[in-house]
């Protein structure tokens, strides 16, 4: 190891106590972001965050918005050497229902060595990780062999809205070569991760309209069309019995898993077992072919998200609906097109729409599916500090959500994001007892540290 | 005509005004089942009843039960000659909204030709007929040819509950040849009918339980069944494109149209851009092959009565849900067995469950269908006795409901029962301004008194 970061390392492991109490100090601001009653906090959160980019001569910014403020921050640009763009959030969700804490949840109390508060890994726990490695390499002394540049919301609890407006009047500001998050989970304990891949999405909202009003069913059954028949058969046709979508060309463009990363997947010892006893179901469903991980991570999906019908009471009721509701989405991989699997959909709709009734289809946000290629230098970089970091490499994961900030990232700046995940899966994101692992909190800085060189040596 | 039949057309036409003024007076009387504050006046409307049948002293008691009192009343057996089996109620719905009627509905008001009143149809003053063609006969001095029985209850409106029991106390007194019930509609204005079939049911509740908490569509879609997809492929697989119900064995029983049935539907002049713009739909939809009334009398049929799963508020929400309800019946026709097309339901539930998923299943009542053959004796003699009351030979209609009380009426009594409407399908049954048409009334008093004497000839 070069004596920089053997230096650096040093000054990590001297400053333990000092980084962990100015996570402390951020914990301990409510700063939860719907809630009006916090707009005071949630400046004071921002100004804290400020302060920590000031201490290190940072460029920084309060940016106002019509929400919350965003706090952006950047180190000097350094010639020929790589920009990164960090990402986290400061806000919080929450903490109801309160008396389900067995801590306060703004009064961080550490037990068996994790930090429990509201936000302790979502996200300011994972994201201070990166600023302390930041100021680790200032204060040991050290220059940054690479430009970093932060954007801190304070709106990700509560959608983001303001993000995208701010992206777009900054693109020459935010120019990067690849983006950086930490807000996932490591696979399971000691097992750190770099999820390379997220599935995009299509949603749908279908109404169908049948006569003016509720009939009976004795005295008009069969003679009209039947909304809530009709809205059973065309969302019960969407997936067949072997758990394939059904829509036209919907395989069409799907990039298939490598031989490689079956290998990775199926190295993972996933434990199905515990799967299912997590979720409670008796057996696993899924598209033939594949494994449980392998359907939740690369293979695109289709499901109903919501049906409503006729009478929902308790008992009979002999009733002809007049309206059927119903929303579906589908999980897309890379390199579906949302545009032509919404067209697929919208034909799918209508060919399955019977005679007399009013089909209406609102198509609400879509986004593609996005992998980090795994022989990207990025992806290589991380993985040597995360090795530096943890003690141990890191596995590669996908995930089968969306994270919009990653999409909107590759639309307008045109970067790869490296989600690095220090947290753990039963960290209580968004429930009571948050809480995150103080020597994850550690290493996720020492990661973040070599991180920085790794990427400077690109 | 016989000189008894023209004395007794002549009485009733003489007594027009006494026979309104005594349907004024039980209109006035508000016994609405199923209000308990016209708990007194459901035992006021049941004596003014069995005072109709002590004035022309008629065997009458007035039958206290668990809920309203049932009236039941007999004339004199006659040797050698059937016994009919008169049913109607006395209860009626409740009148809300008052503020939509153009006059109180326990007032009754004459307006072109219709005393508007709630009640004045269903079933007052159809059920009243009965009764005044029987006073005619007795107060012309004639002697009735055959014996009439007559069980007005007060529940019609809130489910009979007690009529059942009733019936299965009182096997012996009930003993019948046929019954009559004028509870139905006209075809049409001056289109007098006699219901002949009517729909039998089986309906189901179905529940799908799946993972033991929503789970979100992106981390676990595509690995887990979701309840709304099989829900919707379990509902939505019931009938066919062609309007066809998939259920294994469906149609093995079904009681074909006779080419006489269907020419006389087809004389029926069914206006079927009427029927269109009735209920408000651009096109009717049904098993292909059969005409709109064929279907909705004739033709066996499957309905979605119901159905919810997952999100149904405004706008996207991305759950996987843990739980779909479904409702669905069949409307059969004779002589479709119930239990048989339950079984077929249950099967075709339990193959189409995908795995993972608990599926529970409820049936609810079950009845057949029903015809009275159309070569009955009882058909001709009612359908003479139409003639003479309304001038015109009655059309034969079947309904698509079911009226349990015919069902029970076969099943416990073994009796068919000739159902003759003299309402109108707009006389606002249940609704505010409910009507009947006064020389209607008048007719249908006509028409039974000749029904009394064409089944004594038979």
């Amino acid at each position: 190891m070069p004596a920089t970061m053997e230096l650096i390392d040093q000054y990590i492991e001297d400053n333990r106590d000092a980084f962990q109490q100015d996570l402390f100090e951020l914990l301990k601001i409510p700063s939860v972001s719907t809630d009006s009653r916090h707009k005071n906090d949630m400046q004071l959160a921002a100004a804290w965050v400020a302060d920590q980019f000031r201490a290190i001569q940072f460029q920084t910014e309060i940016v106002p918005t019509p929400g919350h403020p965003i706090v952006y921050a950047q180190s000097p640009k350094i010639d020929g050497a790589p920009t990164v763009l960090v990402y986290g959030h400061y806000d919080v969700q929450p903490p109801d229902p309160l008396d389900e804490w067995l801590s306060p949840p703004f009064e961080p109390t550490v037990r068996d060595g994790s930090v429990y508060a509201r936000g302790a890994t979502d996200d300011k726990g994972q994201m201070l990780t990166h600023i302390k490695s930041a100021q680790a390499w200032i204060n040991a002394g050290k220059t940054l062999p690479i430009q970093i540049k932060y954007l801190i919301e304070g709106e990700e609890e509560v959608g983001s809205s303001n993000l995208d407006g701010f992206l777009n009047e900054n693109l020459d500001r935010l120019d990067c070569d690849i983006a950086v998050i930490s807000d996932t989970s490591q696979f399971g304990p000691g097992k750190p991760a770099i999820t390379y891949g997220l599935k995009g999405i299509v949603y749908f909202e279908v109404f169908l309209r049948g006569p003016r009003q509720d009939l009976h069913s004795g005295t008009f059954g069969g003679s009209v069309a039947n909304p809530a028949n009709a809205m059973a058969k065309i969302m019960g046709s969407l997936v067949d019995e072997n758990g394939r979508v059904t829509l036209d060309g919907f395989y069409d463009d799907v990039l298939d898993l490598t031989v490689e990363e079956r290998e990775q997947f199926a190295s993972l010892d996933f434990d199905e077992q515990r799967f299912r006893e997590q979720i409670g179901v008796s057996e696993t469903f899924g598209e033939q072919g594949f494994t449980t991980l392998e359907r939740r991570w690369a293979r695109p999906t289709c499901d109903v998200n919501g049906i409503y019908s006729g009478y929902q009471g308790e008992g009979a009721k002999t009733v002809l609906p007049c309206f059927a509701g119903g929303k579906v989405s589908c999980r897309l991989v890379p390199n579906q097109d949302p545009d032509k699997v919404r067209d697929a959909m919208k034909k799918h709709l209508q060919a399955n729409c019977p005679p007399g009734l009013d089909l209406e289809v609102i198509c609400h946000h879509g986004a593609p599916g996005i992998v980090v290629p795994l022989d990207s230098p990025y992806v290589s970089a991380a993985a040597s500090a995360i090795e530096h970091g943890f003690g141990v490499a890191p596995v590669f994961i996908r995930e089968g959500g969306s994270i919009p900030v990653v999409t909107a990232f590759k639309e307008l700046l045109g970067v790869d994001t490296l989600l690095l995940g220090w947290g753990l899966d039963d960290d209580n994101t968004h429930s009571p007892n948050e809480k995150f692992s103080l020597g994850d909190f550690h290493r996720g800085i020492k990661a973040s540290a070599h991180l920085w060189n790794e990427i400077g040596n690109i």
